[in-house]
């Protein structure tokens, strides 16, 4: 894509890929002699001592591009701010210590909107142990927040560096897995985005799919309570500090969080370690209360819906079991394999989903089509 | 204010307080045991380790609020969304290090203007010992910045906590300065957005003070000169990192950066410090070039104008003159002393203005009114 392009043409990863040199550069010179791992993973990561390493990321929501305030709390919208931050930093193995937030909002806003909304940060932070230190209040023609956390690795043995989750540390006949289980925060998107509609009295109330309303065996009130947890999993995320903790110490090195769908991420998973990955369609755990919603597309929205906010991670087979046992020895949710690292492809996408049997599928938009 | 108030009748100022217990309560049970210092200083601190303390500080820049995209281009817009929080770091007595930043474009923004950005950043960022490490790139109905940076403080005697500049340490009986000139950004300010009115043939063009055209001695060039010094301190300001860090090795353990003016800034440091502070008009080091566009304003917009992003700070005399004979050593701009910390008054404001005489002038938006 030439500089003329404009972003849009470019997108949102793109735009970061060609970004990175020119942000870069000044640090090949020596600038930065700490630094162990810039641009490019899910958070940044220098060495203020050399048994406990700082990661750094930093995450951006913006009104009417990632959530509406019509379907949207102001306490979830603080919750979910730091939640997708703290999931940044689970994703690196890291604990998150420390936040600070930036936020734009228009002047008829009301102070208690603005409390409730740190309730939320201030919430999931005592949560996972991130204490909130700082900030930035400006005006803005509408609400913009940026989140950043800064935490620490976990110490290794004496002489050793500190254990990191990184998405190139992937390896070739590596295990892929992933935590609890997919689709849930589509899902309630689409509830949301179905309610929100149906209550501005829009034409997209009806062409949203709504959910499945003629099995026999869901009640109106076993529904009523799925679609509670699939808005509850879109509206406030739980980030997977302590699972990425024991995945770390159970040896566990190639990891991500899932913020923009399986099968994207395992692309960049895939990209950053170079090899290919193989799903295996039937593994995906979808989430049980999206499967009974939303039947027909749960496998879909489970590999191609994003903000699930689980953490997808490789490793050999024994290092993954012994993982997936400390997660169920911890009240975590469970580990599941669901595919393989292979050589990557001489050509053509590097994901590739296939059937029980290998035999690979057609996959479009997340929507997997059986061939013959 | 009440809850049911808008955040425009709280103010930027008044929503941080208001937020300040909210966030901060986690913190209390001992969330962050490393924490120095949370909200309320130029930069949050903890320990990482006892002898080398971290800083973290945020600023966000909106469109159409902080900068119009008419009179700033995309180098300067890079260059002063990290230049400001290089300031804030500066500002606590301690070396930026590291950087991420947040940026929310409309998908029509070209790429190669992405990429000025990305310059600007950079080379504000090598100029002043910072790498740019990370960053998240968004869609946004038009422009957002958010950065982020991290410092190091330097490290004090074996035994003694590393020295910040912190604008709670102001004693009565210490004097004031400040670093450098004041007003040329208010000024620079001024003549961009006559520039921008008059471009766009808008009333406003004629309702903005243009520089004082009737002085014998200017001739057109200098005068052209001295607009461009305006301008360029304007849209690329000089974080005052080196100069700080000179502030701290004297002894100096008082300061904040100016970024909202002199007295709206002297007025956060006497709240800190629960001081007054006594300015006195004389002293205050107006932008030469600023004195010989505006001579009627100069003094108005070096005592009320915003984004000087010199450092203003307060210690014992023989501190300050210590700091001002090291900074004028290494080639720093002047540290001038424009005034004293007094007792708090029992009543009215913090910061008085006085003649040189002593005598109180009434100030009213940054402009001195000469009583009597």
């Amino acid at each position: 894509v030439s500089s003329r392009a404009s972003v849009a043409e470019l997108g949102e990863f793109g735009l970061i890929a060609r970004l990175a040199p020119t942000l870069a550069w000044p640090v090949s010179p020596g600038l930065a002699p700490g630094l162990k791992l810039g641009i490019g993973d899910d958070a940044a990561v220098w060495a203020p001592t050399p048994a406990t390493w700082a990661i750094i990321t930093t995450d951006a929501l913006i009104e009417n591009v990632h959530f509406r305030l019509a379907t949207t709390s102001w306490y979830d919208l603080g919750w979910k701010s730091l939640a997708v931050n703290l999931s940044d930093a689970a994703a690196m193995g890291a604990q998150p210590r420390y936040a600070v937030v930036s936020l734009g909002v228009p002047g008829d806003v009301a102070v208690a909107a603005i409390e409730e909304f740190g309730r939320g940060l201030a919430d999931v932070g005592a949560r996972y142990g991130t204490a909130l230190i700082g900030g930035d209040t400006v005006a803005a023609p509408f609400t913009t927040i940026s989140v950043t956390v800064v935490g620490e690795t976990v110490p290794a043995a004496p002489g050793e560096p500190p254990p990191l989750l990184r998405r190139d540390a992937g390896r070739v006949g590596d295990a892929v897995a992933v935590t609890g289980h997919l689709g849930a925060s589509a899902g309630g998107l689409r509830l949301l985005e179905a309610a929100g509609a149906a209550a501005s009295g829009g034409a997209a109330a009806t062409a949203t799919p709504l959910p499945h309303a003629g099995r026999a065996a869901a009640s109106a009130v076993s529904a009523d309570a799925d679609a509670a947890v699939l808005r509850a999993a879109h509206l406030r995320p739980t980030p997977r500090v302590s699972a990425a903790g024991l995945l770390v110490a159970q040896g566990v090195r190639c990891g991500m969080d899932l913020s923009d769908g399986l099968l994207g991420d395992a692309q960049r998973l895939a990209d950053a370690s170079d090899v290919g990955v193989v799903l295996e369609a039937a593994r995906v755990p979808v989430a049980p209360a999206l499967a009974r919603l939303f039947p027909d597309d749960a496998l879909a929205l489970a590999l191609g819906g994003g903000e699930d906010y689980e953490l997808l991670c490789a490793g050999p087979d024994g290092v993954l079991a012994a993982a997936g046992a400390a997660l169920a020895a911890h009240g975590e949710p469970a580990l599941t394999v669901v595919g393989r690292l292979v050589a990557p492809p001489a050509a053509g996408p590097r994901v590739q989903v296939v059937d029980a049997g290998g035999v690979p599928l057609a996959v479009e938009g997340g929507y997997v089509h059986f061939r013959g």
